[in-house]
């Protein structure tokens, strides 16, 4: 039996006790997770400063290395990150509906854990704690296998939680850590369809799709998105200016930051220039079709192909005059990756058929994609944001990280 | 592009057209379709008696020649069944939460289709209509690829549902039919994850698992039933008597069927022989540990391992005594499917702790596990009993055939 696997038998055993835990048990281990990440600060940002070293030398980018970067004011945004899953509703119990049939069975159907997830992620050290607060939360035992970069972080990390958890009662494997970050136990963990249940995972494209295309389990597809603005012909223009800006230019980097803005052509001579005022203001590259360039002139590339299709994640955006919201319906659905949609438009039937017909995770009339976010949608906390359709869409949070048992109650029942 | 390759596109146009239709216009097509299976139904019979000429040549069993079977009296049973998915009501549009957020967002959620949804099945020709007549009311394209033994029936069947579709306005591909039941063209189909968006089995152990190993998209796994029913210290015995003959002899065959009697220790020998009484009136051949044969004689044979693994199907019962709940519960847990499992016993602690700790879709206290289905739960039908986490659990209606879509209503905000 390799490491992995005793980790995962281990991760099985907790399930047991995690799974039928109380509340007050599962708040007082987050809450206790919460102080011991403070008072151990001095080891958690001295291994921080290990991953930091050895990213620097070897090259790391700033904006990498930032991500990569702990400091105590960031430990305390995590620690208050887990005092606020401390403090959510418990999903585990709720029973989310109940009849009494007509043979005088009662039956309902009770939220239970998933069981055993895996996370498998990139740089982040802050994913390690996230992920790990909320699937104790939703009682779900938690394998987590980041990212080389932040493997000192990690360790770090994940030892101060195990502890706390060991002190309040719970199995340390409730938290499992996986410390081999070779991609042979990646592959290996995407395999272990018996002891894990679900595998999400966070990071770039490239490793969600060989995520999706290796796990033997089901897969939770996370956090692609090519995201489109399209302004009517009766939009409010100042609106539709302000929204693409704040939709790129807010924080390029992230999935909901749009990446197309489509444009009615009757109304694309006047706003295109409106919008390109405010995209200048961050220098945006803009790429757009024959029609647009005519508009804002050489100042704008050519937009390929290829270029609709993708997830810049960065101050760039490609422009498109389409001839109003049914060629914009068509375009979105051809090129999107069912993520966050967003019109901008003063006509109700025209908001009403983009709401119907734009199939997304999240569409929007009137507002920024950057919306798309567990916290902003009220749940609280996140755990991703699934753009497939199977289990969860949108952004995860408690609730979608359980499912149902049926409870029936009897008096001798028998079928006919 | 391949036949197969040229119908899921098909499909996926059908979808554009299908998943905004009104519930009236389904439901007409619905009971079109119900009309035109009745008043062709001289050609669905006759198409019928060719798969039972060649079955027989064949020399297909009887209870699977039974199977196969149509009859005017089938045939009316089936159009009833599509009447009744006409009447239930249509879950597409539903809005499950809508929630108003600080900075005035309107966010709520829908109830989507899922888009085109596989399914791949085995001889019986009614799983044509019926997974046909569910797909259509909630919203969904469906490809249907059945077995060959039943490819004339079903080609009749589908060719009558297609044109009462377009009879009815629909384009006739939201209904496919795949006419090659090569295995060349079952593998083609799991692969075809840009068209497909759920694929579900139904049928055998065997197919299911060659889905859920081969298919690229999402699979909802179904029908695979080791279940168990628990006779404690403290249980009305005549009544765990009743249970047990319910659960194993009323239909052997079906997945909610019991395969394995646990029988408390403090009762055995009291209740085996009660339990025996009943199960010798369809000689139930038993299967059981050494306490067992030590109390029924050698009547009993010895239970392997593999049998405490196996779902019978069949006039087969395992059975073994254990120490108590907590046995039996590991026992569950250990060798069931996590389909259905039931208790009988008087003490309150006792049934809480069952259904609190037990890890199956459905769990009963003192009632025959052969209730878990669509209709004895109130959903009205049923497309599968999913035995998987994710998803859906439990027994499959038109609720589970549906995704969530987020609409959220701005005035044109922005995130900070």
């Amino acid at each position: 039996m390799t490491i992995l696997e005793t980790m995962a038998q281990s991760a099985k055993y907790a399930e047991r006790v995690l799974s039928i835990a109380g509340t007050k048990e599962k708040n007082q281990a987050l809450l206790n997770i919460a102080s011991c990440l403070l008072t151990r600060q001095a080891e958690i940002l001295e291994a921080n400063e290990a991953d930091l070293e050895a990213a620097r030398a070897n090259g790391m980018s700033d904006s990498l290395l930032d991500r990569l970067t702990l400091t105590e004011e960031r430990i305390a945004g995590i620690v208050e990150g887990v005092r606020q899953v401390a403090a959510l509703p418990d999903p585990i119990g709720e029973v989310t509906k109940m009849t009494k049939r007509p043979n005088g069975l009662i039956i309902g159907r009770r939220r239970v854990p998933l069981g055993v997830i895996g996370i498998i992620y990139e740089a982040r050290p802050n994913v390690t704690v996230d992920a790990a607060a909320l699937c104790l939360k939703s009682g779900n035992v938690v394998i987590l296998r980041g990212g080389k970069e932040a493997i000192h972080s990690n360790t770090a990390l994940s030892t101060v939680m195990r502890d706390a958890l060991e002190q309040t009662g719970f199995p340390r494997d409730c938290i499992c850590f996986v410390h081999d970050t070779s991609h042979a136990v990646a592959n290996e963990m995407m395999g272990l369809v018996d002891y894990i249940d679900v595998l999400i995972p966070r990071g770039g494209a490239g490793l969600i799709q060989t995520v999706v295309a290796n796990a033997k389990m089901p897969v939770i597809q996370t956090g692609v998105g090519n995201c489109h603005i399209y302004v009517d012909s009766e939009a409010n223009l100042q609106m539709g200016a302000e929204i693409i800006y704040n939709a790129k230019c807010s924080r390029p980097s992230v999935c909901n930051a749009a990446e197309t803005l489509l444009v009615s052509r009757a109304i694309a001579r006047e706003f295109l220039p409106m919008a390109k005022q405010f995209l200048d203001k961050k220098k945006v590259e803009l790429r757009g079709c024959s029609a647009t360039k005519e508009i804002l002139g050489d100042t704008v590339k050519v937009a390929t192909k290829e270029d609709y299709y993708t997830e810049y994640g960065d101050y760039i955006l490609a422009i498109k005059v389409v001839s109003g919201v049914e060629e914009a319906i068509r375009f979105i659905n051809k090129h999107g990756t069912g993520h966050s949609e967003a019109i901008v438009t003063n006509n109700y039937f025209t908001a009403q058929k983009f709401l119907n017909e734009v199939d997304a995770a999240a569409v929007y009339v009137n507002a920024s994609t950057r919306f798309t976010d567990g916290f902003e949608f009220g749940l609280g906390a996140e755990i991703g944001i699934s753009t497939q359709k199977m289990h969860a869409r949108g952004p995860m949070g408690l609730e979608e990280l359980t499912t149902g048992k049926y409870v029936v109650y009897g008096e001798g029942q028998i079928r006919k």
